[in-house]
């Protein structure tokens, strides 16, 4: 398969969904409606949305109605950078080569932009309902996962870690912890919930959630090898910038070849994890493989 | 009926309530948890889950099926505390006579704790599913109104309002539209979600949304009242403080005395909208009639 093409054609697929869930900058409030527009459509790979979709064609599904989680998805995840990003939290000025949303706008309106799409991710999960008839229960199941995912046992938990560990000396483990939380939640809760709206057996489920933790993992120790090896330009944020700040890395911890072995067995691992869905998962397996050779 | 005793009653159902959702200080994130449960037991009047129990007994529903939903409210009211506070917003030092989360931990931990307590609203509303048997619909609809009061067509759009409205004039329709949107959407939906979950009919959720409306207009009146007739004591923050900042209130537009005659009009509205329910409504009259007396 062309995995190049496959991504174009998902991205775009996401990001008119997106379009439609939040539509124009109008209304009094049109600062902060604004905001979570700049930040949606500054260029995100939409790697979350489409881990979903192929999650759920991995299982048989219609991705077509994965979207709304898809789409919800990407919302949580935008919300995250715009919050840690902030002067209080990582203090970041660039993202994907543009301003972050506070320098762009102001603390405040990236403060509520945050806000606003943390909770119209909810509103279109659950705005979705007529599209489930029949399997609300499922739906709920996936609103109850990407909450808990994101929330102070996930993602939250995993900024409060990585802001606790900084100046200080963090073990493999703890750092581990950090990712798994961080990022790593979010990125399982994705392929898991596109496998649950897919409708999914116990089994593929749990062989997808598998799939979904190692490529979470690997995706965090290549995006730190990338932050040693890349170049600025392609990255669009300083390369260098994890050292630079003394933030414990895996090639940090493990040095530059124990990391790349590292991700590549974590790959093989997920591949592996994808075993029992057959063909219909080629897609998932080109994105694993893919981390490997990523230049951004 | 003895009002005082039946909202200590029910602040202590919801307490215990939220306590069993939000129980320890505990894992590695254990900051953020420290935080969250700080501001959700900083002394909150418990106003919108106890709105929201009501409104199920109105209906005839069981209040005790309405718990999970009056937590999140609780939760997601405590966030919009907790981040409208910050320095970058309001920049308060004292929230009900106590340090702000900001300024009892920091910064980052305060947005931190506001946005895991607004996603752990929402991992409770999906969580409660099998309370629900049967009403998954129910739910879901709860679940999207919920999101919708607090997103940016609600809440966040107020905040981000009332921010953009500092330091120029505004006119009593502007001022109106930001109590709509910032206090008033959340506690229409306490009431209304409170309706759903009792299985109120069409008619019956109609009524109680229109009292809901009223109520949240004339508690916002009334709350400006107050910072201009309150001493610093009772309520906990400084008396004055609106006039301090020159933030607009419906005192400093309207005059105090018809600011007073506008709040008696709403809460009469308000209690006439309960007519069609009867007796069983018998504690939101009396908790509408309470706005007039209250003193914090």
């Amino acid at each position: 398969m062309d995995l190049m093409a496959y991504l174009q054609e998902r991205r775009d697929l996401v990001n008119r969904a997106l379009e439609g869930y939040l539509p124009a900058v109008r209304g009094p409030a049109f600062r902060v409606v604004a905001a979570m527009h700049y930040s949606l459509f500054a260029g995100g790979k939409r790697l979350r949305p489409i881990l979903c979709l192929a999650a759920t064609e991995a299982v048989g599904g219609d991705s077509g109605e994965a979207l709304p989680v898809a789409c919800a998805l990407e919302m949580i995840h935008t919300y995250s950078l715009i919050h840690d990003d902030l002067p209080a939290m990582d203090d970041d000025d660039l993202r994907r080569g543009q301003p972050t949303c506070h320098r762009k706008f102001d603390e405040a309106t990236a403060i509520l932009a945050g806000d606003g799409l943390l909770t119209e991710a909810f509103q279109i999960l659950a705005g979705a309902r007529e599209r489930y008839e029949g399997r609300e229960k499922a739906l709920l199941e996936v609103i109850q996962l990407i909450a808990g995912a994101a929330g102070y046992q996930g993602m939250v938990g995993g900024q409060m870690l990585d802001l606790m560990a900084e100046g200080r000396k963090i073990t493999l483990k703890e750092l581990e912890t950090v990712h798994r939380l961080k990022t790593g939640a979010l990125i399982t809760a994705s392929v898991k919930a596109g496998a649950l709206v897919g409708g999914g057996s116990r089994a593929e489920v749990a062989a997808l959630t598998a799939y979904g933790e190692k490529f979470g993992l690997a995706f965090q120790v290549t995006d730190d090898l990338l932050d040693v090896e890349g170049e600025t330009v392609e990255m669009g944020k300083a390369a260098g910038v994890d050292a630079a700040r003394q933030k414990a890395t895996y090639p940090g911890l493990l040095g530059l070849e124990n990391a790349r072995g590292w991700a590549r067995l974590l790959v093989e691992e997920a591949v592996a994890a994808l075993e029992p869905l057959g063909a219909k998962a080629g897609p998932l397996r080109e994105l694993a493989r893919y981390l490997l050779a990523r230049r951004s």
